[in-house]
């Protein structure tokens, strides 16, 4: 059984790790692609440089890009978006329209409330969402993932709910790769920080953290009352987003039952053995120099959340750091796993 | 008038920015050099390579390394040290005992009750700490800086303590010169963050901070009360620490009163025009991706500290960035507007 | 006396070199800036980011900037042009003919055979054919400096030509700030080498030098019959061309002999003692790994060339290594030094 | 079949890639790990912190490091070698005369005449030179690849050989894991090129190659003739060592035939389907700006050597840019595939 899909977006950063993810995938078989009118109409190897290390296959590397914009009801049934937010909330609402699955990394849809804004291994029940969104009188769906922070960090607060999560701070140590392409310029980065990124990325954090860890209710979600707040900044780091984070627990466990919450942390992903799921979702990590980038954001092909350095903070209760994968995990990856799990719950 | 003055640990990291900053200095002129066994004997030319892209003078070039650890009281009355912290306790102890005023970048005094931990912009009284000193039966004295990270922290926090200042969270992203020389190797750091600094750098900006913050009563430095939780990083970065800082303050001031007292803020170095004091201390950059090292170390001979970014923190009350030159501001230039305050207060 | 002056393509790498190295010159004075239809009609400060650590001038920070493609004959005489070579050719051609003298860093003019292709140590009689420009009909004149490296390179094998340069294989290593900005995408360089660089760098580094190093005869320049190779890589260095290079010298000097020919080397603007003159042009460091760039391409306010490591060359006779500031001693220091020759020789 | 190997110089950068390359290895099978007087006696996970992204198994995190200097005799009959060529000379003499198969990436029996200096792609026939060492009194043997330029540079002129090679020069671009660990220094290297490699590198080069493309006659290696010139930089890349290289060729093929012969190359590893060998040894890349070491270097596991650029070169004939992975293919790769050679070839 091989289920066709589409790439919208493919020449794109996120757009290239989903052929990387996607060449050797047991279900799923790109057959399709889509980018901007720039690219449309040749061979995706004509379209653009291929600017990762693992090798483009060469089925794909043959395939004609079509013009997104115009191409809603001509790709496969399952399209993967990496789109730039400028254009993806039309591009992808008009393929929804026409009957796609929509399994977009993209944040216009993110937020709304019959959007599942999805990771898993956390919330697998938000998928429920899925249902209202005939009220906008499409024939396809729209999934979404997380941004590439927020993954990282849900992941690593989700097995922290059960002690009472009442606040947290985190400041980001953010990966070049995570601006796209051609991103941010090396001018501007090399040997330098920059404690900025645009596009509101702190306000995702401090509000898409919040639906993750939200209850389902009445086929709404009700947002967890975390308060949340993100300092992010950008770092001369290929892959993988950094997060030093505190938090506030209304009881106060101590770090042996934390570090015992996120070792055994598990979800959907693992009990249906999905084959992008990480075995273990969440490691924690004894040294007390990791996690570290370069040598974690690749740990079970990029699809697990280091986790480390837990201590007591005299502020809030616990500090540590937590690493994921910033285009696997938090972007290209998420988007994959959704569908995995829609596939295996009858969605697709 | 020339006043002469020696290097204790002239050829490390801290020693080669001493030599540096020296070069043209008005008041000091560098006549001694010590290190360790190693160097002792060979002009300094031969005992270390110059490592900053600031050309070394000749005069030092040719001066004879002596051996720190044999030579109290034969160097100059006044001297600078940048020796590591493995050493620094026994030898600037000797040299206080046997006359020197020992102004220390090192941490083994810092925390002593009779030691001055001096930033001359906040706390210039403290220096009154110094008379305590004769109890240890020293002709000499020894007064410190503090660690690095904190002289950029405790400066940005020294105008806010008028707002009471309550809690505050930092966590840092601190460069390679910051551990010395050969410090951090190439295959941990490049293109990596790695969130650790050992030496206990997160417990010393949690306790150094309190102490140059407090008030001087009774001869006496009563801490403040402020709860500090830092967590510290090394990124790719070859000068310049940054530090995401957030603050819980009982009054609630406007953005503008917290940029006010920033901008406005004034202390002794300013008021008796010493030749290292920075113009303005503290600047505030209104650029919405400011400050970053490569761009803003640097300023005012690397002696500003520049701030950036203030916005409403939903957990504290504001957060905001803080960077200054860590070897400079940090370090060497710490330590040498320590000794141009002395000298104007009569103390050398 | 102070001499107005302009610059085209002010927002650009270069022009932002250029307002920082003018910003404290004795003779020019920076009062108009050109640049792209985007930037006009705003004040300096709103066109572009400073991305420079000196600070924007104030003065020039409120400059109007005006529009290149439309301002020929409204700028000051004196114009600096820093502007992309896709649009240099047609600008600075309609500025000369309606009377500027444009000192240019594009590569538009440099090979005709009536723009002298200027580095003011080396060639300085070249100056001799902007009369010939009069055939254009231009009421002004162009004069142009050689590509970053060529400058370096150049400069490295003049003193060379005493001993009968034959040939000449090069390998660069050259800094990011050579592909203006943005300019290299972080994602292509960072902890990368591309050993490539378009625009025909290889080429202009092949011809360039031979044009510089060659005689003036009856007029014209006759080019130097060097042979050079060049092979050319980006590297994650911000600033500072360095170059491996190997020559043949039909005399066979000692190596005493060609260091002492860098040394002593000396031109017109020393003997002038042009504002922006390096007191010795070429310095050999005797270091074994030196010059680098981090180190040494500051060096004399970055007009110094810096070159080492000469040894025997089993292939062709010697080789050694190269350095230069590429925006500096390349490209906006390399303009200024041209014009400070022509304004003391009488061609302004 | 399993076969039981030792590892001296386990903890350093060269042997954990042992380890890393070895662990899933059909044949070889690690047991015995050697290191200096520091590590012996521990368990390797407590001898040296693990710098791999590759995991480190859990089997041979548990091993107890030997004291290497005292272990002759007592490790597996055949030994990888990664020591530091400090202590290299003697210790891997010990373990030859004890008896043991050293397969050495050490420098110190690299040139001796008896010993075969391999690359088992291009002179396999010099394994015939092992017999000589019977004269040693040595019960075992030692073999050895080349310096990690060597491999890359090596391998990309065999093919060369036919059109009759003269003259080459190459400057190299060589990452800081060659250096091993901790290596250089980051406040040497970030953002920075050293032109200088310690240890010989140069010459290392002008001779190994010679030796490695040299014809087995009488029992005895003939070097090969040609005139080899190199120039070696150390630049901020983590692996892969990038060489520009110019050739002169006897006879003059057009670019297409070498080409053809660049990627038609074949050797014995590819011939006996050697587990380590690489499918195409030497891959010719038509993109214009390839080779690149972030993106070619781990090309077939690391064993590939990517070649591309290749132009006429006005000096010699043609100049051309190759690329190794340097601690795989450069060092711990090589040495395991002559290892597979040599158990193929009935040798251990």
């Amino acid at each position: 059984m091989t289920i066709e899909v589409g790439i919208l977006g493919a020449t794109g950063m996120v757009g290239q790790q989903f052929i990387a993810l996607l060449a050797k995938h047991p279900w799923f078989k790109v057959t399709w692609l889509g980018a901007s009118e720039r690219s449309a109409g040749k061979a995706f190897r004509d379209a653009a440089a291929w600017r990762l290390p693992t090798p483009l296959p060469d089925e794909i590397a043959a395939l004609t890009v079509e013009q997104a914009s115009e191409a809603a009801g001509t790709a496969p049934k399952l399209v993967f978006s990496g789109l730039d937010s400028s254009v993806a909330g039309e591009i992808e609402g008009a393929f929804a329209k026409a009957g796609h699955i929509i399994v977009s990394n993209s944040r216009n849809y993110r937020m709304d409330a019959d959007v599942p804004l999805l990771i898993p291994e956390v919330n697998a029940d938000h998928l429920a969402l899925l249902k209202a969104q005939e009220a906008r009188g499409w024939k396809g769906r729209i999934i979404t993932n997380p941004n590439c922070v927020v993954v990282v960090y849900a992941m690593a607060l989700a097995p922290l709910r059960q002690f009472g999560l009442k606040t947290s701070i985190i400041t980001t140590l953010q990966a070049i790769s995570g601006a796209g392409y051609p991103g941010v310029p090396s001018w501007d980065i090399l040997a330098n920080v920059i404690p900025f990124i645009g596009g509101g990325e702190e306000e995702k954090i401090e509000t898409e953290t919040n639906k993750i860890l939200g209850a389902l209710k009445n086929g709404a979600v009700e947002n967890h009352p975390l308060t949340v707040s993100a300092a992010v900044t950008r770092v001369p780091v290929h892959n993988g987003h950094t997060g030093s984070i505190a938090v506030s627990l209304e009881q106060r466990p101590d770090a042996a039952a934390i570090i015992a919450a996120w070792n055994g942390f598990r979800g959907k992903p693992q009990a249906l053995d999905l084959p992008s799921a990480p075995k273990q979702p969440i490691v924690y990590l004894t040294e007390p120099n990791r996690p570290q980038p370069a040598l974690d954001a690749n740990r079970d092909g990029g699809m697990t959340v280091t986790v480390g350095r837990l201590r007591r903070c005299p502020v809030l209760d616990y500090k540590f750091v937590a690493l994921g994968h910033n285009t696997i995990r938090g972007a290209a990856g998420a988007a994959i796993l959704n569908a995995e799990l829609m596939h295996r719950e009858g969605l697709l």
